[in-house]
C-alpha cells in the first residue's frame, strides 16, 4: 500500500509559496506493537500551518525539513494493535499531510460521531472551534449587553466566536473582506453589524456600530486594523489575540501603536493558546454540539479534493479566497 | 502683589522646547468666598507633562494655549476664605507652573508633614509614588520569589517600584542610563542587578539577570527596550505599561512587534492610571510613610531652583538628565 506525502521542503521567507512543498510517495510499514494504522479523511488548513514552517514558532518547534508538513487531521483506524483505538474507531490530532499515517496512540483523540459529522471535528468542534470558544470566554469574560468586537470573522473561529456571544446576549460586530462575507455573519451568523474592511472606513464603522466602544476584542488579524480597533476600546476593554493572519508572510511584524489605548481604557490584553484547554474540550464539544442541532448555531465548510492540491489550497487561507472551515478531502 | 507664571505659548511637535513657553507677571486678584491663596514652595517635573502639552492627551484635555502650564505643585495658604484650608495648611494638587495660585479648594489635598517632608508629598508619597505602589501590587501582583523588571528603574517611579517589589520578597532588575544610576540602584535600592542600557547587550543581560524570564514588567520607557523586554517574558507574565518616556516626544509612536510573546507567554498587558486609585492614597502614603523612616526604603531628590527656569528644567527629563525625583523650588 502506497501513502502519498506533502513535505516541507523549504522554509518560506515571507508569502508562503508552493514550492516550499515536495510530494513524496512511499509504502507504508507494517505496525509494530500498540501502533495503529490510520486512513486519513480530512485534513484541516489552519492559519497555525504557516507559522509551523517557520524553524521556531513561539509555543512549539517548527515542523522539520525534509518531513510530512505538520497538519491536523481527521480519519479511521484501519489497522490496530493498541486496544485503545480499535479497527473502525475515528480520530483526529496531528496526523500530518499525508494520506496515511501510523501512530502509538499518543496525542491521538477519539471522535464521537453522535456529537457531529466527521469534518466539524476539525472545525467548530475541533481546535478552531476550541480557540473561538475558551478564547471568548475564558479570556474575554463577556457579559451580556456589551459589545463584542471580531477581526477575521467569517473564518471558523471569528464566526463561531460571535455565535457564542450572541447566545450570550452580546452586541456582535465583525470585519470580513467581502461583501458575501459580510451577508453571511449578518444572515446566517446574526451578527449585529458587519464591516468590509476593504471598502469601508473603518475607524468611522466601528464608531458607528459600537457606540460604547468595544468591550470584547477577538483579534485573528494583527496589523493596522489592530491599532484602530485599540483606538476605539471601551472602558475595561479586554483584548483577546487569537492570530495576526495579516502578519504571517510578513517579513516583520506590525507592533500595534495603540498600545497605551489600552491602559487608558483600564483594560487589558491577552491571548489565547488553546492547548491549555485540553483538559476541558469536552465541556465545550458537548455545548456547542447541543448549539449546533437545536440551530442556535450553525458552520461553514469548504472542502477542497486531493492531497496533492494541499499547497494551493493552503495559500486560499492567507489570500482571503477561503470562506468557511477550509478543509481537504485526502 | 506679583504672581510670575510659566504660560504654554504653543504645542511642541516631537521634542519639546523652551520656546513652547512664555513668563508672565500679573498682580493677584483678592479671594472671593471659599477660596484660599497657596504660595506655591515646589514644582512637581514630571513625564506627564509631556502628554499635557498636547492638545488632548489620552486621559485628559490638554493644557490650553495662553494659560498656565498644568503641573502637580504643593505650597502653602496664606490667605482662606476656606473653613476646610486655613491660613498654613500645606497643600497639594494641580497648582500649575507658578508662584501663586487662587482655589476653591477643588482638588486641592491637605499635606501632613508628619508623614515626610513636603518635597516627598510630590514625590514618593505623591502622584509618582502613588503610580509605583498601586501600579506595581494593584496591576502587577508580584509574589515573593517572582522576578520583577522596571525600566527606567533610576526614576522615582522605578526606583519606588524596585523598592516595594524588594520589600515584598522578589527579585528586582532594572535599567537605567548611567552608570551612576546603577550604582545608586544596586547601592541605595536594593536592586538584585541593573543593566546599562546604553552601554550593555539589553537582551543579553535580560537573560543573565532573569534565568526564569520576567514576571512582572513595570514599563515606564517603551520603544525598542519593551519589544526587547517582552521577548523574554516567563509565565503568566504581567506587562505594566506606566509610561513611554522615550515616546513622548517622538512623532509616531513605536508599536511592539513582539506583542504576541505575551500570548504565548500565558501573560497579558494592562496599565496603570493613578488617579483610579484616589480614594486609596492614604493608606499608600501611611505604609511608605512607614517604610521610610524605618530605613526600608530611600528616596533621591534633585532640586533646582527658580519659577523662569521651569522650561529648562522640564528638558532635563526627557534627556535623562535628572537623578532623582526632580523638583523646582520655586
Amino acid at each position: 500500500m502506497e501513502n502519498i506525502k506533502i513535505i516541507l521542503k523549504s522554509r518560506p521567507n515571507g508569502m508562503v509559496n508552493e514550492e516550499n512543498f515536495d510530494l513524496q510517495k512511499s509504502s507504508i510499514p507494517n505496525i509494530k506493537a500498540g501502533e495503529v494504522l490510520i486512513k486519513i479523511e480530512y485534513l484541516s488548513l489552519d492559519p497555525a500551518i504557516r507559522g509551523w514552517m517557520n524553524a521556531g514558532t513561539t509555543y512549539m518547534p517548527g515542523s522539520p525539513l525534509g518531513e510530512v508538513m505538520r497538519a491536523f487531521g481527521a480519519g479511521k483506524v484501519i489497522q490496530s494493535n493498541n486496544d485503545d483505538f480499535p479497527v473502525d474507531t475515528y480520530v483526529e490530532g496531528l496526523l500530518g499531510a499525508q494520506q496515511y499515517t501510523i501512530s502509538d496512540g499518543k496525542g491521538l483523540k477519539k471522535i464521537d460521531l453522535s456529537k457531529g459529522p466527521l469534518t466539524w471535528h476539525l472545525g467548530i468542534l475541533g481546535m478552531p472551534g476550541m480557540t473561538a470558544y475558551f478564547g471568548l470566554l475564558e479570556k474575554g469574560q463577556p457579559k451580556a449587553g456589551e459589545t463584542v468586537f471580531i477581526s477575521g470573522a467569517a473564518g471558523i473561529v471569528g464566526s463561531t466566536v460571535g455565535q457564542i456571544a450572541k447566545i450570550k446576549g452580546c452586541r456582535v460586530v465583525g470585519t470580513a473582506g467581502s461583501e458575501a462575507k459580510c451577508r453571511y455573519l449578518l444572515e446566517e451568523c446574526g451578527f449585529d453589524a458587519a464591516i468590509n474592511y476593504k471598502t469601508e472606513d473603518l475607524d468611522a464603522a466601528i464608531k458607528k456600530h459600537c457606540s460604547e466602544g468595544v468591550h470584547v476584542f477577538y483579534d485573528n488579524v494583527g496589523g493596522e486594523l489592530l491599532d484602530i480597533v485599540l483606538a476605539n476600546l471601551g472602558k475595561g476593554a479586554r483584548v483577546v489575540i487569537c492570530g495576526a493572519i495579516s502578519q504571517y508572510n510578513a517579513k516583520s511584524m506590525y507592533g500595534p501603536k495603540n498600545y497605551m489605548k489600552i491602559v487608558t481604557a483600564r483594560g487589558y490584553m491577552t491571548g489565547i493558546i488553546v492547548f491549555d484547554y485540553i483538559n476541558r474540550y469536552q465541556e465545550a464539544i458537548d455545548e456547542m454540539s447541543e448549539w449546533l442541532k437545536s440551530g442556535k448555531m450553525s458552520t461553514k465548510e469548504q472542502v477542497e479534493d486531493g492531497i496533492e492540491n494541499f499547497p494551493a489550497t493552503l495559500l486560499k487561507l492567507y489570500t482571503g479566497q477561503n470562506f468557511g472551515k477550509l478543509l481537504l478531502k485526502v
